[in-house]
């Protein structure tokens, strides 16, 4: 019950609001195929040709360019036209400031699974590249405290309404 | 291109190995719906009762039931039998320590989706219950350093192989 967060405020009970503009489940709206992750890892470690994407995710051609074109439309990636002598003009792909922010959610994850999801570990381990340490994603609040679960509250923002209150605008 | 990841040692280049073992591939292989994430954030939340997951979540009875049953088999949540009087036996679920553990994906992923995927913002938020911080989660070392993304690289772990190398026991 530790893990549990306390609804605070109008929040309180859970009962008495619906969750309409939950930013998890906007978020998920975004992005949530495991394809378009794997081609996001691949974004952050490097790739910008459509080639690269496809070998290096082991993605099908097909959904490999439905998706690129998705994160394009959903401003994660931005196209860049560029050619090469006696070539055609192609494309390369850029991770946008949108989707260069998701990067707290990829590591969350490759922590999770490296600890959860493969026995003996992944093997491969995102270090700091100043000191060597392992890099990690840590709950911590705007004021720089380290946050445990049992400390954190769901509350309605100063000056805002949450929840099913607001106006949908 | 300050997003990107630096690859070290054995991974570099990035086309000289698979990532067959990713971390985030296996993350995403045992929970990756969107229904799923919606059922953690109520247990999160306080949620105990199947009631109480369909009712908050907006899922069909169904799925929540299938979903649920997921949850429980990958050991995510744990599920335990409990009686009001003259009633007949019902289960009450709580998250386990691996269930949990994926607060930060769901926080990572709620941060994302408010700045991003809400115009306006969700009027929500998580505050650390100590100071009213805003809840966040941060790239942090194990050695306690903050870290930016472009100080960000990917090594083969001490002692391990990582990638195609690595014995699949």
């Amino acid at each position: 019950m530790s893990a549990q967060i306390e609804m605070t405020g109008a929040l309180e009970p859970r009962d008495g609001w619906v969750a309409d503009r939950c930013p998890m489940a906007a978020a998920l709206a975004v992005v949530s195929t495991r394809s378009a992750f794997l081609l996001l890892r691949e974004a952050f470690y490097g790739a910008t040709r459509f080639d690269q994407f496809v070998g290096r995710t082991g993605i099908s051609e097909p959904v490999a360019a439905t998706r690129l074109k998705e994160l394009e439309a959903e401003g994660l990636l931005e196209r860049h036209p560029y050619q090469e002598p006696g070539q055609r003009t192609r494309h390369e792909y850029a991770l946008t400031e949108k989707g260069a922010d998701l990067l707290p959610v990829l590591v969350s994850l490759m922590r999770w699974g490296d600890k959860w999801a493969i026995e003996g570990g992944s093997g491969v381990e995102l270090t700091h590249a100043r000191c060597g340490g392992a890099v990690g994603v840590s709950l911590a609040c705007s004021k720089g405290h380290g946050v445990t679960p049992d400390q954190i509250e769901l509350a309605v923002k100063p000056a805002r309404r949450g929840g099913r209150r607001r106006s949908s605008t």
